[in-house]
C-alpha cells in the first residue's frame, strides 16, 4: 500500500493518501479545499487514479476538498451515513467494508464529536480516527451535536478493544505529532487513561475553548462537499 | 525499529526519534530546543534510553535541543566532522556507521547548504537528507559556506544512486508533506529533474530568499549545540 500523510499548516488538519500500487486506484481521507492542487499534482506524478474522498465527519475547522477534487477528477464523494451532506455520492455505515484494489477500508461509527463520526479502520493496521480520538487527546464535544459521554463510548469501546499495536491517524494534531498506537492512547492519553466515564464528561464540560475561527463557513460549506456559499 | 517524525510548525522543522524496541535505545535527529519537553515525555512514554542526538548540520533557523538534551538524559551530541562545534561529544564522518541496538546508521557527506551537511542513510531504506535535499525542493545554498555546485553534486552522485525505493525524509518541509522517495525526486523534484549543474546554480543563485528570522542567533547557539547566546 502507498500511504501518505499530508498536512495543512492553516488548520493542522492531516490529509491521508491511500492507494493500491498495482490498480494504481487512490483513496484520500479528509481532503483539505486550499490543499487541492498539492494533492492533485502528488496523485498525477505517482500515476494513480483519485476513485474516492472519504470524510470522517463534517468538519467546522476547513473546507474539505471533495467538491472541487470531484469536479475535477471524477472521485466519488464518500460521508459518514448520519451526516447531513445531500451532495454524497455515496453514504458509508457502521461496519460497512470499502475496498480499494487490495486495500480493505472497514467503517467504524464513533460518534461523540459530532454525532455523525465515523473512523477508518485500512488494512486492520491504521485506523485513521478523525476527530475522535487525537495523540493523548481528543475532539471536543461543545457543539454539532458533541456529546462527550458517546465520545467515552466510541474511543473505550470500540477503538480501545482493538489491537494495541494498531496505527493511530488522527485528524489534526497542534503538538508536531504524526502517528500514535492503541496501546499508547490506552496506556498515555491523558483524558482517557485511568479516567472514568464521569472524570471524562466532567472534564470536557469544562474546556471552554473558543470556536474555531471558520465554523460559521465550514460547516455549512461541507454539507454541500465544500461547495463554499459565494458560489453555492 | 520504532520510528516518529515530529514537528515544529513554527520553523517546519522535522525532528525524527528511531529505536531500536529490543534494547530500548534512542537516538534523534535534528532536535528543536522549543520541543524538548515534548521529545522527553514521549521518550519517557515509550520507555526508551536516548542514547543521540544526531545533527544534519549546523542548522540556520532554529536552535538544537541536544544541549539542553544532553544536561537532562545525558545523550551524547553527535555533529558532522566539519561542524564549528567545539561542545560536541562525538563527531561523524563521511562512510562512518553508527549502531544502536540493531540499527544501522550510516553518515554520507552531502555538502552544499552548508560546508558541513551530513544525510543519514537507515538500515538501507531511510534516508534523513537534512536541508541538502526537501521533497520537491533542496536547501538554500546562499549562506553560511553554501555552494550550489556542490549541493548539485552531493544529491545527484550520492543520493540519486541510492535505490529509488529509499524513503527520504527531509529536515523541513513547507508545503505539508511527510515524506518522498528517491525515485520521486529523481523523476519529480523541479530543481534538479532533468537539470543540468549549470541549470541548478543559476536557478540557486536567483532565489533571492530573505534571511532566516533566527539566524543572528541560531547559528553561534548551535555552534555551542544549542546553548543560547544569554546564558553561554
Amino acid at each position: 500500500m502507498l500511504f501518505r500523510q499530508l498536512y495543512d499548516q492553516e488548520t493542522s488538519t492531516y490529509t491521508y493518501l491511500l492507494a493500491d500500487l498495482d490498480t494504481k486506484e487512490a483513496l484520500l481521507i479528509d481532503p483539505v479545499l486550499e490543499q487541492v492542487e498539492r494533492d492533485l499534482k502528488l496523485i498525477k506524478e505517482l500515476g494513480l487514479t483519485l476513485r474516492y474522498c472519504l470524510e470522517t465527519h463534517i468538519h467546522a475547522d476547513h473546507i474539505t476538498g471533495t467538491g472541487e477534487l470531484r469536479k475535477r477528477v471524477n472521485c466519488q464523494g464518500i460521508v459518514p451515513e448520519k451526516a447531513q451532506a445531500d451532495c454524497a455520492d455515496r453514504y458509508i455505515k457502521d461496519g460497512e467494508e470499502l475496498q480499494l484494489g487490495s486495500i480493505q477500508i472497514k467503517a467504524i461509527s464513533t460518534p461523540g464529536h459530532t454525532d455523525c463520526d465515523m473512523s477508518y479502520l485500512v488494512n486492520g493496521t491504521h485506523l485513521f480516527t478523525g476527530d475522535a480520538l487525537f495523540i493523548r487527546g481528543c475532539g471536543r464535544t461543545d457543539f454539532q451535536s458533541g456529546n462527550s459521554a458517546l465520545l467515552y463510548d466510541s474511543i473505550t469501546q470500540k477503538m480501545f478493544t482493538l489491537a494495541d499495536e494498531t496505527l493511530v491517524y488522527p485528524g489534526h494534531d497542534y503538538r508536531g505529532q504524526t502517528v500514535s498506537t492503541i496501546g499508547e492512547e490506552k496506556q498515555f492519553n491523558p483524558r482517557l487513561a485511568n479516567q472514568s466515564k464521569e472524570d471524562f464528561v466532567n472534564l470536557m464540560a469544562n474546556l471552554n475553548l473558543p470556536n474555531p475561527k471558520k465554523i460559521m463557513e465550514a460547516v455549512p460549506a461541507n454539507q454541500q462537499c465544500g461547495k463554499s456559499l459565494a458560489t453555492a
